[in-house]
């Protein structure tokens, strides 16, 4: 049976009962254990779902916009074909469709009617539209001074906004206490939603032929998709479908490196950075609250942490349009990573990355952000 | 062998030499014969190159973006549910893709090293992003009252902007000066355009289980995907894989439907339609070149043309929204087609349509569209 597990004192709970942290405050995981049958899996729908035995959530609670099984294509970067997962391509722009389709379906499941959720991103973007198709009511924290215009995606899902005076922790302290009455659709504490970003590992092995990367270049904000690819490839390894766990290379803005820092000094835990104006907003996360489980996931897998600059994020963000594809300036910055580590990979080494986030997300900004 | 034949007096022409109409001004179709064995096609990547039998464009020559085999996904519209593609969910943001992939991978095929074209919509994207990806230069025509913001997709992907004085006829005419020296990657005239619009049908054929829906509700505006749909259904049924073509159902913007007009009054060509302010910007084609075509599709196939007022393409703009999915207003007009289709059809009856374009290409008045 999966049940919530604490990180930090080890207590466990009935998933069917919402909850979003320990009693004693710690982060909530899942023990959960997959299956999976490769030759089951071939003949089905190209969604994430197609990895259904893999996932926490009961036969028949599938929640689906499409999301998933995106294009894996080959891209130079760095002077060397590297595969790129095509993540900017999911329903709502962003690979945030893999744990919130998840995260909404076991939402459904235990006859969630109303969640609450704080990110004005990506990732309120894909909890909106989820709760859309599952008929679910969703309230969307954002800070104030958040301009309409950036929120129309939200409010085309009809979640509904609301506005906190101060500042982002303010926002996220407003979005806590309503979690005490309302299901908190979180992308940073909800364990399921790592559990949809993992299905990233499955797809990667399965265009693969069953078969580990050496090395997955990701970003690290709030680490969802860096921590679901390490708990996704863990299980492909605990099941015998890979051979291995690949080495995890976490990305970050220079402006905003917590990650960095700590694995640079060999600590144990993440401290807060402050932050600088970034071109890559959605990684610029001054304290990720599992900072210490993102920097266990690279030491285990023998990654290693990069921080890229301004420069190399813009030049990267040209370099991906002049070859075809609109992604976002924080996708920019993990294959400015992808890039600086390529150039001096061993040529024989299966990298993969992945566009994160769509173009068309900053629409507006597109012909400043390449005439400038 | 593949050939160029012209509509109107028979001749035809070495597809290995650019050409783009006929001496005698006639339209160009493509002499083709296509072949395909569905259990091949079952274990390739999900992209539309999985029918490359059916593609005429030599093997080796495929040029990719990750584009195609999209989802579809049921979606209750005018009361029950319909099939609908996700179409918006292509790298640069609308099916347009489908015909751009085939028909630059064959010019990059014939050597040519330098496009023109004459949209500064979503086929001017298409066009441009694959364009990149060939490493072919790419000239878009564009009138010269075009705001830049609207055009920063185009230039992302590294295409040369011509701004045109004038009306929308004057930057066409002057596209096609350009064309007497340069490639013309047109989404109206070559017809490599339209076999790779047809893989929709390929798709839709596939996702049914080799069998053909009863009817396809389409947008009309130069018609790149009706007409695309009807050479496919059509290879389909003379190949043996489906049993007749479904009825194509063509759907325009009431403030500008030519087709509809024709269609009424049974005549056997299109004429030119004076165009009223619409959200459908994207259909608001009032003479559609190859209009006399578009009525015979639908025509031949049993199917009709439904002209759609701008309240409910607003509404169905919105009922998309608020189910989960982020659409063009434009696409929203096929959806309010769908949805009057749908709700008087046979209960029995198998409806696919399709979301054409993404709601992020006018991401900064979603806000508005959605609040107003
Ligand atoms: C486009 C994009 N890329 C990357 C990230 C990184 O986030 P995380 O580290 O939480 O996976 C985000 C977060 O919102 C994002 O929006
Ligand atoms: C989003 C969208 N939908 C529909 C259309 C209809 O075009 P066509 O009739 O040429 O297929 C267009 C054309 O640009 C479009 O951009
Ligand atoms: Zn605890
Ligand atoms: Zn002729």
């Amino acid at each position: 049976m999966t049940r919530f597990v604490c990180r930090d004192c080890g207590l466990d709970f009935d998933v069917m009962v919402p909850r979003w942290r320990c009693d004693c405050g710690g982060l909530l995981d899942l023990d959960f254990t997959p299956s999976l049958d490769p030759a089951k899996v071939a003949g089905r729908p190209a969604t994430l779902w197609r990895y259904r035995e893999a996932l926490p959530v009961p036969e028949g609670a599938e929640l689906t916009l499409g999301e998933g099984f995106t294009p894996m294509v080959e891209v130079e970067l760095g002077g060397r074909p590297v595969l790129v997962k095509q993540e900017q391509l999911f329903p709502t722009g962003s690979y945030k469709d893999r744990g919130a389709a998840v995260m909404m379906a076991m939402a459904a499941h235990i006859g969630v009617t109303d969640v609450v959720e704080d990110s004005s991103g990506n990732a309120g973007c894909a909890v909106s539209a989820f709760a859309a198709k599952a008929g679910i009511r969703c309230r969307i924290f954002v800070p104030a001074d958040n301009s309409p215009g950036k929120l129309g995606q939200i409010e085309l899902y009809g979640a509904e906004l609301n506005p906190v005076p101060g500042s982002r922790e303010d926002t996220a302290a407003a979005c806590m206490a309503a979690a005490k009455d309302h299901y908190y659709a979180s992308h940073v504490y909800n364990p399921f939603f790592f559990h949809g970003t993992k299905t990233f590992a499955y797809e990667v092995a399965e265009q693969l032929g069953w078969r580990a990367p050496d090395t997955v270049i990701l970003p690290a904000g709030n680490g969802t998709l860096l921590l679901g690819a390490h708990i996704g490839f863990g299980e492909l390894r605990d099941m015998g479908l890979i051979e291995r766990v690949p080495r995890l290379v976490a990305v970050q803005s220079a402006r905003c490196a917590p990650l960095c820092a700590a694995f640079a000094e060999g600590a144990d835990g993440v401290s807060a950075a402050v932050s600088g104006p970034t071109l890559a907003e959605g990684i610029a996360i001054g304290l990720p609250m599992r900072g210490t489980q993102m920097l266990q996931a690279v030491r285990d897998t023998g990654g290693t942490c990069l921080a890229v600059s301004e420069e190399a994020i813009l030049a990267a963000f040209r370099d991906a349009g002049r070859k075809g594809f609109c992604i976002e300036p924080t996708s920019a910055a993990v294959a400015a990573g992808a890039a600086r580590y390529a150039k001096n990979a061993d040529p024989d080494e299966t990298i993969v990355t992945m566009f994160t986030g769509h173009g068309l997300k900053v629409g507006d900004k597109l012909h400043k952000l390449v005439s400038d």
